[in-house]
């Protein structure tokens, strides 16, 4: 997509997040309407392609986008959701081209458990997040849920691991993001795993 | 749809709730051919529309349907389902525009644990229900079950929280409701949710 | 389908029992090639068509289906499993005229923890099997597994309540009977639901 | 397909892969991009067609695979996964014409569980590796996890029981083979079925 994120960029990020969203959706991660996804359509100025608020994840279109600023305010399209902003945040601070909002009950099952952080060690599926396999100790954040955005952004940076491309938000849900929407879909996919592993207990 | 309810109005009326159960049967909520969704055609006099008895819930036909009255008797159709009773007076009581009931594992092993109410709490999941996502303990309240759908019925008013557009039967199900299907199934999602994150224990 | 049991109507079992397996494989209930289903053709002589042995039940098509006698023989088709026998005496001993048998977590785990039978009372569910929801104790029962389909036959026998369209083997998975087979298919649904109900404990 | 394993038979290996890998990542048991099929076209030398690494394992198309000799090198196609060695080591000692390797929560959970190897009996599924289903103590081994394919496979050859075509892999997943892709499909769905099962309790 050309840096100036145009009507005709905006669409197809739309078809791109429709997609994506409905996949998500199958797995039962946006139940009701919750949930968000976003991808860069330009760095300078950052400008995202965030899906609308209040909609059926499994039943977007591509119209079914907005387009918002480095502080999450709609420059076309219709009403963002408030969670755009830590998505414009999130993307502004990692540099990932993508992000995943979803609500899995395995996230805020494990939060509920692990309120200071979710260790995981030794297993293979770290890879899949650019963790090592073996020997090293990672932590999953767990951070305290806000509906104030700079807030929770606030605290999702300071317990933000540079090498951990996600952050639990506890009562809540999971921050996901990747170089782009499918490196965001696998992410996703790798920290949920994790989750689901870790719900089962030793 | 007209405030007449005729011929035309039920088939696409049946064929909306067609696509609602096919969807909670696809996520196992429905099974044997048990649950029944409906929608309110119109106020005075009250008349909805009921998905019909005994079919299976994945497999109705927009010819699947009952139009019935405000005691649930059939003013049109087959053979409404006993429970049409309790549609209608959720419908009349709440002034939901779309009852769901569905027979979840979740919602009956949750009242199995809490017979006295699923207190719920600090989850932003709840601002799915239109509930405060801090600070505010939700009650869902629980019911003992009748085949009385007037008993029933008297239970689920006496139970019931304005806030809050559902009501566990225990050794039952859920009764879910909102402004239409769409909400009520988005509010059918999000407390199934809410529900299978409390089943995980703490 | 004529009494004759002819080739058409061995065809069109066949077509049937497919897509029940179908259904029942993504359920993730006929793991590997396990279970089969059968639909009684006629009944003096007895004749089932049983779905073929060995083969993927997500897989089947309308000829992969033997015609099998009141003993589990083949009378038409290929090599029937062994487990036909069994279904040939479900179907003579209840007057059902489909049986499904399948191999699924919740049952083998159920009678794991409860060797001598299932407990269930008060469940609305159980009207799905045609018991009563409320003041009532019914028995699933539970039998020893055996590779000799004429002791297991005994064994389902002597421990089947008439009330209750099933049975749990042990170490084996369920049998369910139905009238045909969406009747069996129902049946099978509500007591696998009941078996994961009482799967999350109390 | 011909001893030569040419152009077309990779192609079509691919093909048959990219089915099998669907219907895996459809159960999510490769998350991410986790796990790879494999299936070999020649004997003598040994040349079998591995999936490609850090693909969508449900999106794969028959291009997405690379043949690979005995040691697991690329002798045709793209980049193979590390792990490509491992699935050529199996094929070599057990004889097997297919690999599976997933990724799946049962395997990784149980084998933090039962580090020593897991133990299964009398349960009719077995019969679906070749096991007996009543009487004989059968193990399901699990070695420690490595990073050196010549290591992870040395402990695969030394804990492997000849009478179970499955090993799991300490936090990492499961291996499992058969004579050809769907043999190596059934056996993999009988072996994470009985994982499954222990991963209840008892």
């Amino acid at each position: 997509m050309s840096a100036g994120g145009g009507a005709r960029d905006l669409a197809e990020a739309g078809a791109v997040l429709a997609a994506e969203a409905a996949r998500f959706a199958s797995f039962g991660w946006m139940r009701g309407t919750s949930g968000n996804l976003s991808v860069v359509l330009s760095r300078d100025p950052l400008r995202l392609a965030v899906t609308a608020s209040g909609r059926d994840k499994g039943e977007l279109t591509s119209a079914d986008v907005v387009l918002v600023d480095e502080r999450g305010a709609a420059v076309q399209g219709g009403r963002p959701s408030a969670e755009a902003a830590l998505h414009a945040r999130v993307a502004a601070s990692t540099g990932a081209g993508a992000v995943v909002h979803v609500h899995t009950v395995a996230s805020v099952a494990m939060g509920r458990r692990k309120p200071g952080g979710i260790l995981l060690r030794d297993l293979e599926m770290l890879k899949g997040v650019g963790q090592p396999a073996h020997g090293v100790e990672v932590r999953l954040p767990v951070v305290a849920n806000s509906q104030d955005m700079a807030e929770l952004g606030d605290r999702l940076e300071a317990a933000r691991d540079p090498r951990m491309p996600a952050v639990v938000v506890a009562g809540h849900g999971l921050y996901v993001w990747g170089a782009d929407p499918r490196q965001a879909r696998h992410h996703t996919e790798v920290v949920e795993w994790l989750l689901e592993l870790e719900l089962t207990g030793r």
